[in-house]
């Protein structure tokens, strides 16, 4: 950090960053690193609830999360904090100093969303979510949307009422306020214009996929193989593709995740199938690109500030989606990928070629299931997604109507006819959670990821030919450098455009499917 | 709990547990509740940074935990607390209410301990056993006594003025002081007169093993054997003795513990080496027998009050003793135990008998290292560590003569001798802490345990022969009803007798003691 003469702000009487370290500002980083600290034990406890918590622990634990939210959230809504963004903000050798004051910049956003929701709708909020979620869990598993309805009713009201409490944009609409809490500086309309020519050209590609010939042999990816040699060889990508084992885990868990502790301590989970150690994988390497990149944030001297924090969803999504993606289902990967498997797993998989495992693991096929869906079809479940909430808060449509068009979209884009509720809209958990906004982050991940990708491609000489000698350290230190250490310093799109020239757009995207459906079906 | 009418105090107008739940009392407890999930959050980080936590985690974590300490002792100093305990006292209600009372009575001792000690003596004792450990550690690798010694005479200095501020009773002692907190009632009088008659009795009986003609052979204790199957074993055994694993958990650390997390979540940890299946089992039966404890204290709906805690230490190593030497060193429990391990382990295990293990398990050989002591001698290492600290706060013993005392001790004790200070003086950790008046705590263990465990086989019928047919539930139900359901209700002392018919005396433990010696060396 750019060391400067401080002063002390005229305004307010606190001094912002002066001598002795009692200024404003740096009293502001000590308040927030310790918010940052309590805030590291809730993310532990709850990365052990997924991981080792003995079943009977799960009412104590419910308890010991509910305190250290409220700890948290009082904390972080503190008059004290604000009086001390309001000096830092006042504070002449704040401004001057770029780290500094977009540390202020983006504390004050944070503290403004954080005081911005009246009690009572945080409260309702928090009820609606909980009692939501218990109602999706029961009408996902009878596969009875009207179950569901009233907390859907609900949670949409909730969230109207939310962005109007954020603030709607001049010329925006709600959904920009809802959007922004996940990805900042994002639009409905912005998305359209990305979301629009995306569809255009994934349509047709998807076609082409499915009316292709020769189809690719899935079997590879099928082989039956020890869990623990499966985890084994899962460890060892991820540690080759650069997470740190020594400041950092992969232990199991229902569902896969990351959660970057804090510094020196990110943990992630995977699962495992007898049949999935292609599955494994992907968990590793896409948890692993996540975790690598909250490796890669400054937390180490700035553990709490802004710009040792993630900027957006989409921009860790693209860690992981080019960890997963680009790199674990590329070719080159692949060759080095088959000697480390027949090391690890040794003859089951001894006859398998790069190339059996390359095209196995990118096969193209419709699915119901967002999560189980491959690299091409995925965005159109995101896109249907979006379409859908951003109508619901319109008013455009009526939650009631939600299954129909769900299923009427889901025959048009996928050919598919959805059996049951379970395995249509039901499916996700996020609206459930009252998280409407959130979906669009995906496939901002796999957008972000590919514009990198070929960004990387210009600037890594021999990229390839160094991936399939297992070299992988040339990417990570591109994106350490290009992402990671720039935490929250400029906005997604500012990162976008610094690291690859270019605005996001849909183009590098396409050109990368494009050329995987060339390469995997002839 | 027993429910009666309540009243409001009228002293201190805050009303003693009155209707609707407002009172001081049951204020008091939501407090103590809340202190109590604080407390476990800390409890679920301390287990972590022994078991999973990755080593660059060490930075945060020791921040995590400084923070969590701030807080809990901040809330349990409180005025607020001060101020309900004393509305309770005052309370008519709650006297009349055995139960109230009791946690009333403990609060008191709690806060009062927690108050009594200047902020200025609680900062410089926590400064002088972080240093101390770490100069403790140098000193303990190089055998070199003389760095250590400068920060036992600060230490022994500091326990003189705690002493003095929780005060010392009248005719007693500064030791007296120190003990009460880790063994509330006991004091140095009453100590020295259970182990004065019991070294009488052990060092002929010790004598008496050292002179047997016929040694056991200690080979069956150290057949190699896999670890994951070890691992089978003793979390078999610890499940069969009644821990119940829904409720927690056994994980692998360098030094085994157990932490009653709290309701619903006991860890327990343990050690493995391929030649020591014997000692791995010892570890998960003494720490599944504190782990029982833990989970038979009346967390579910007392979570925080006194009397759901554990009454002082010295019972809790009881309950530890009791499952590792009275039934996991005993000969029924060996003729269940072959029989599981022959399951478990097979060929290697298949010639040995019931009796080959038990013997091979029992040992006695004197040795410099407490903790690698068998059940005669470790009382020995005890009385010694008792003689000289209680030595060294009186002022009789100069911290700089305490190597010699304590080799020529050893020698006169055990016949050894002291190679170096490493494994003399220099051994345990518990100085370098600061904990002095701990280590009597580990051979009352042994006495109430011993004496517990006579009362067990005039209770139960036939118990030594449902232990060998793996039967165990009378006897976790016997120490459920007569020790864990208490909690703090009694003092440790009340309980013997309550449970036992009699004060602890060193009778038992002699008795166990000398007819072992006679089973094993004939």
């Amino acid at each position: 950090m750019a060391k400067r003469a401080k002063r002390t702000s005229k305004r307010t009487g606190i001094s912002a960053g002066g001598t002795g370290g009692a200024g404003a500002y740096d009293a502001l980083m000590k308040e927030l690193r310790e918010v940052a600290t309590l805030g590291s034990v809730a993310s532990l406890i709850g990365w052990d609830q997924e991981t080792y918590m003995p079943a009977a622990g799960a009412g104590l634990r419910a308890g010991q999360r509910e305190m250290l939210s409220g700890m948290i959230h009082e904390r972080r809504t503190s008059k004290k904090i604000g009086d001390l963004i309001r000096a830092c903000e006042s504070s002449a050798a704040v401004r001057r100093d770029a780290k500094k004051s977009a540390n202020i910049r983006e504390a004050r956003r944070d503290y403004d969303r954080a005081t911005k929701l009246p009690r009572s709708l945080v409260e309702e909020m928090a009820r609606t979510s909980a009692l939501g979620m218990d109602a999706w869990k029961d009408a996902k598993q009878e596969s009875n949307f009207k179950k569901f309805l009233p907390w859907l009713q609900k949670t949409v009201e909730l969230n109207r009422e939310k962005a109007k409490c954020y603030g709607v944009p001049k010329g925006g609409e709600h959904y920009d306020a809802l959007l922004d809490e996940f990805e900042p500086g994002m639009t409905a309309k912005k998305t359209e214009m990305i979301f629009g020519p995306l569809r255009a050209e994934l349509v047709p590609l998807i076609e082409r996929a499915a009316s292709a010939k020769k189809k690719p042999d899935e079997r590879p990816a099928r082989v039956v193989l020890p869990i623990e040699q499966q985890k084994e060889f899962a460890t060892k990508v991820a540690a080759q593709f650069g997470f740190d084992f020594n400041a950092g885990r992969m232990d199991v868990s229902s569902h896969p995740f990351c959660d970057g502790v804090g510094p020196g301590d990110t943990r992630m989970t995977n699962r495992y199938r007898p049949d999935g150690w292609c599955d494994a994988l992907s968990s590793a390497t896409h948890e692993g690109g996540h975790g690598m990149y909250e490796q890669g944030l400054p937390k180490e001297k700035m553990f709490g500030q802004p710009l040792a924090e993630a900027v957006s969803l989409g921009i860790h999504e693209s860690q992981s989606r080019l960890w997963e993606n680009l790199v674990g289902r590329s070719q080159p990967f692949w060759q080095w990928g088959i000697k480390l498997a027949r090391e690890v797993f040794g003859a089951p998989v001894r006859k398998l070629s790069a190339d059996d495992v390359y095209r196995a693991a990118n096969v193209v096929r419709p699915n119901f299931i967002r999560v189980e869906s491959d690299e091409l079809t995925y965005n159109l479940h995101i896109m249907l997604r979006f379409d859908l909430e951003r109508a619901m808060l319109r008013g455009d449509l009526s939650c009631r109507d939600l299954p129909g068009v769900w299923n009427a979209r889901i025959k048009s884009d996928l050919g598919l006819k959805v059996p049951d509720d379970r395995r249509g809209c039901l499916q996700d958990i996020h609206w459930s959670m009252g998280a409407l906004g959130y979906f669009p982050t995906y496939t901002f991940g796999n957008l972000f990821a590919a514009q990198f990708w070929e960004a990387i491609g210009r600037d890594i000489k021999n990229r390839d030919a160094r991936m399939a000698k297992g070299d992988y350290a040339p990417i990570l230190q591109w994106l350490r450098e290009k992402i990671h250490r720039h935490g929250r310093m400029y906005s997604a799109n500012e990162l976008c455009e610094r690291a690859t020239g270019k605005p996001l757009t849909h183009a590098a995207l396409i050109r990368h499917l494009t050329a995987k459906v060339e390469n995997v079906y002839g």
